[in-house]
């Protein structure tokens, strides 16, 4: 399971356009407009002007989820399997980084 | 599922060490540090140098699940759920997007 | 000269109000958010959608003029004198890129 | 003056070379991946863990010369003048933005 329900919600999504998956560079800077936004609210909530009352997580949710959409974008256009990447980075932490912070 | 298992393995990890999680701005800060190495694999692999083989998408898939592994962060630090944060994303995609592209 | 007024500029209009430069961190996030609004502008000039007549320079001009601003904020907040940095790495280009590129 | 000099440097520098400015997309992704840079150095400097004394400002410096070159790239490779763009964004802000503040 895991992001596998992700990567197929996608690709029926998109696969209903004729547009179809954007060229990488196109989907990295798309990346970069999403984060952007992401980053836009982190502040808006935590910031140095916290206009946003601390109830309000809503909106960063959204906008985590929009950048997950445009990852599976990305990686369904590479026929790159998420849930393998996933093991493998966890499996990477579990080996080589185990020791680089204090343990409780 | 879904992302629960992702949102799991990071608390799992997380939990481990006495530091905890970040504080959202440095969340924020990793998080555009981790795109930035995500946008230079896609670039050297897809940009106008072209220097690595069409066949190597290992990188790009570890790139990516960085970025999702500082975005399980930021939600889990929050108490966001992603799992949550997706089907609202999909029902908002799937009504009010539905007639912005050319369907097939 | 060089970087000198556009460090002055934003001094003074920054110094006119209570609320001075932002930390780091959150100057960050808004520096994320800026590069993130001229991706898209970049993208919808020059990406595969193409909406945009390839006349209108005027729009990506102001959002490389907004990452600008935020970089001086950082820069003045710290200290940092931008055409000291410029000519130390213009430097490093002439001498140890200098071999990295095809000449004419 | 102003950016002239620094725009004038990297068309010296990159017009020594075959390859000439890369496309709009793939310089979003390098800016994106320079950004990515900055943003570590800051976060280590400023961020949770603070493991750089505070007085390294040079790293933080050098990092934002990096991104100002990209952005000289992307504004070379379209004819942008920076100075113009500079000067109408301090123009809005000194009129638009003048009470969005609390004034001192």
């Amino acid at each position: 399971m895991g992001f596998k329900k992700a990567q197929k919600d996608v690709e029926e999504w998109v696969s209903q356009y004729t547009e179809g998956y954007w060229p990488p560079l196109a989907i990295i800077s798309r990346l970069t407009e999403e984060t952007g936004e992401l980053a836009r609210e982190v502040n808006h909530r935590f910031g140095p002007k916290k206009k946003k009352s601390t109830e309000e997580n809503a909106e960063v949710a959204d906008e985590i989820a929009d950048v997950i959409f445009t990852l599976c974008c990305l990686a369904n256009s590479q026929g790159i399997d998420l849930d393998e990447a996933w093991e493998k980075m966890m499996q990477k932490l579990r080996t080589r980084d185990d020791k680089r912070f204090e343990k409780k």
